[in-house]
């Protein structure tokens, strides 16, 4: 991605006009710079889906995480961790429900059409209990195919099994 | 899974009462001879999650790939083809939405929080475009790990750029 | 699509249960003969689409009409008329809303990305007013292409402009 | 359309409101031209509906179709570029849902009414998939009809069979 | 409207299943005798409007205008006493909203458009208050013209102020 | 009604916050000359019904009907046809649904309580089909009645026979 | 109420669809005995809104008022108990939300125009808290009215201040 | 209630902010003089339940009672009139539906479980038709009571039987 | 509570009709023994709520388990064992969204208003990170209170932190 | 917490942008000083949750409960008690609804997986009625564990039992 000087974020929009101003700030300093995901990523040493979790106002970063994010986007650290520090806690979610996004109703619509069928082979390899959201990794890989190049999306959380008492 | 020759499926709650005959009377034979998901798939030559998509009426099956499952739950091939034979589609999507099931509410969830991260990467590898949940392979995987073992899901699908016109 | 005698339609499940009884008995009919819609069509001089929307119960035909379906199902006519005879009418819509099935719910999103864009063309091209849903005809056709076969969908409405008064 | 130096977009209400302000100063940067979407489409040689979903945001031009765009709406390509360029994605997907604009909801009309057949008669002519609304093209033709003109809507998507794994 | 007495009404559908029991026998009397709800309205001394209020379950009728109904249709008195006399009252509102069936759209949108419109009017003329639903009177009126009939839809209903206290 | 040069619109609450902002001015422009709709209405030559819609966005003048309304208003005209002239089109449909508001929530109940008996007595009167919202005119009239005056309100509009092909 | 013993309760349609079948039970016993909700009350002791409750299994009566009413209905005692005995206990709310019904809907028009007013007024009169709907006694009471009866109802529900710790 | 020349009224929330302006201007001049609605109702000679009512844009007063509100608030009675006079109409209903807030969500809890043993009785008690919340009259009551004060809400409205024509 | 051989549990309403058949095999034969939940508990060795959420296909028992229950209840084990055994998990999740019940919606309510509160208490004393509803043990007690006795609600979860990569 | 004179809250995002103005200043204040809720609710004598409760216009306090918080805070009394005076209460409940951030959602499927579960527990412990969500008191306490610290959520509410008349 070519650097734009004149790039800017329009926030009359979704997601942004629903995001931290920071949010706003972060992808307008990215866009500038011309900088990826991935090259942010191996930056501050994160993978490039937790890296734009985090612009989205979905992911916690430490002080420390801040700093380095603003060193590679060239802004003030002392106003990133003011909007983002550690009085911050992401409020996770963005809607709509469902999604109206080709993109991200595509994933939804995982859920409509093998949310049952995964919903039962979790519980015969592994018994009562489920896949954690919290404990996740999650990563797009991208897997090049002669008859058109694939998505490898990759979800590795931790088995959680039900408690009895 | 031990085969248990009492077992039945309850098709007074969801979501069995939301599918085809067929599927209680393929889970139920399923119970009954104690097979998993694994087996059949392995006997029928295809991945488990596929099988339980079909299980749930979620995917389409030839009517040759019915006559192999007939053989593997010891049911009566006329009958099978019968209901899910070639005149037969899936009407695919099943609620509630949201998932109110624990298992199924953490993929909606991972759409959530992770819907517009995940979008945003994938424009940024591929370009204006979406990942296909039609061409698309869903795999689950045991990941033993000694902190508690961990579920690998991966959606392998195919990536399609916009149309311009 | 070849006949199947056993064929059987699972009236427990979307959208046959929310349909008349009529239409089971409809789409049952068809399976066992090894009929298409196309075919259907042509024997009673009708469009492939009406024809299956008459069997979802969203078109109304005449007894005449009905008398024909009835010849080339091999189905009683009295019964066929007795049912959706000059005293029925379509209750027309069929849910869920959103669509959750890939297929429908395509349309639907055709709706959601294109329909502000459709509108604003409709304006110039024609001024105030719409493009009727009732004086409409609808049409699929296969369109063969090296790259994959594509489908051509064509609605064709009478626009009808606004009163003023 | 007569050009009209005074015409301007009230962002107050839908869906203007809901879009990236670049879409007003589009949209009014062409009514104070008097231009119509099919004047800009040939002028940048697109086709009229697609230019209607730029303007809407609702599909992605590269940064050589937004500099001709600045050329036949007089504006400053810097400018457009910034707010519309390669690091900017469509949000797809415009509401209400249902529509409640007449000319949008009977397009959803056709989908409530229309859906199951052409479901039905499309798993007939190509089997197990979906007409893509990604790789689909769309278009408005006014077809004169001495009864009153007609609308000739046309989606032609490319058919996707379901992978079986 | 010929006498069908083949008729049937499937109850598996909406709004049949919606309906209290007496709603099903009261149309297929109807269609068995081939009445129209103008000739029954005639003939009990009501507007065909009510008397398909009552039909659907919306409107409610003394024992003696039962009586007078069970004469017309050759239905045995008894037995809709039984089912609609004085120990039953109307559970009004006919869902789905909204609503999807073109005809009935077309009201709601109607509602949609012209409420606030409808509302601004009704207090100009009027003052602070509304038009009642519950002291109104429906009619429905066919109204030649050679560019194609009109439906003339009337509601008269008394105006309430809003009490001050 | 009484000219009042202090007459303000708040537009921070439903239905203005929603509309354009030239509704806003055409309603202030109303109080302060102290005009109702229907002298509007008169000295425009269309029903008050009709410009109350045009007032709420819901209907589209052309420019010499706006030159017009802006004399009736001491408005200046270049500044109306500048908000409303021939590149705007009405987003017509105005929530919320259902309606909470009393005088709206009747009509809407209109629909609920009497929505199918309309629709089977136009059937019966019409034949399949439906009334047009389009090609339709709307009327309030006072009609003066000593136990109280009732509000007659008229949809007159064509009707529209379904296609068949 | 006259008592009429070919009195039935149609179980197909809302409310008593999803209501225990005691309610059925006791609708019918109350029909076919032409008693009224008042006259039920005096004979066991209760008012009639809450005897009304009790039917559509809103309320809890002890094994002892289920006697009493087993006598006034002319049921047996044994048979109510096994239903609504001791193991029993109401699932209160009776949908749709919004009511459809006039007469429910208006009690909700009620919360919707005056619910804020009310809330503002209980506060300065008692502080912050509410009116319980648990320990509250609904009334209704017919207050003649020459120019039209009027209905008195009320609700004594005891103030519960917030807690504070 | 103390008077605070401090006081003030955040618009940033509900439901202020979905409240005229004037609402917000009435609040405060109530809260800076200390004044209870019941004060400010007996000086104006109206209930206090009306006045909280016109407060949040409810209910509609007239000029004379606006310039005697003016004067028990200190307020300009130009201003009151320039926002709520004769031009201007509530729009009633102040959501969200269901009400959130814990006060108003008891009122709507009773409509759910009361709402139809209410109505049960009301048909008992007068026959087919409601109560009417337009010309109803609501009033609060505080009963001291030595287990606890309680509330006394009271609706008095009119009964309206259902016209038949 | 006593034995009562009587009684019985209606299906016809919810939440029984929507659970799997065995919860009313069990629901019935817990109240003809006169059984609590904590008798039941303490014989299996498990907790009262534990026993509830089984009884409502809310948690997934072993076959012991299975067996001690069937022992308990008078059960044939083999029958139980065929309906809840090793095939069957539970389909979590019992509506209706938000409850109309009062006491579970009173649980709803803590959400509604403490939530946001609870969230930020988490945080502040754990870190960014989420309280299991999976690892997490829920207990009712009893505790007397001459003011009125009070329930003593304690969820007991595990917390997880959010993955970082 | 280390004091952060930089910290600032965006008000552009839920829950802060549906919150009183108030609400965002002591949250700010709060992060400047660095305090903790647990710290504030010592120097006011109040629990955290309280506090945080407070915070979010979820509780009301007196004036002198204000007066301390501004001390504590360093903020000026007479502007919170401007602010948050006797004049104003609590609109409480905050959305969305379900909720999508995941640690409030936990909570939710509490009340979804095992409300009727409590529901059952709660009326055999203690009869007909309900667990008050005003007379209750919450907690969160912080339980050390070898295997992962567990969360201890404990809600202490008067049982209210239902009333009959």
């Amino acid at each position: 991605m070519d650097p734009n000087p004149n790039a800017s974020i329009s926030t009359s929009n979704a997601p942004y006009r629903d995001l931290p101003v920071a949010s706003s700030l972060l992808f307008s300093a990215k866009a500038k710079k011309g900088l990826t995901f991935e090259q942010i990523g191996k930056a501050i040493d994160k993978d490039e889906v937790w890296v734009a979790a985090l612009f989205y106002g979905q992911a916690k970063a430490t002080d420390d995480e801040l700093r380095s994010l603003s060193k590679v986007l060239g802004f003030g650290e002392e106003s990133l961790i003011g909007d983002l520090g550690s009085h911050w806690y992401p409020n996770r979610g963005i809607g709509p429900i469902p999604p109206t996004d080709p993109v991200i109703y595509r994933l939804f619509e995982g859920v409509l059409v093998y949310g049952h069928a995964l919903k039962a082979v979790i519980h015969e390899k592994f018994g009562d209990g489920i896949m954690s959201m919290i404990d996740c990794k999650v990563h797009v890989e991208k897997k090049p195919d002669p008859k058109g190049d694939r998505v490898l999306l990759t979800f590795d959380g931790k088995f959680l099994p039900y408690a009895k008492w």
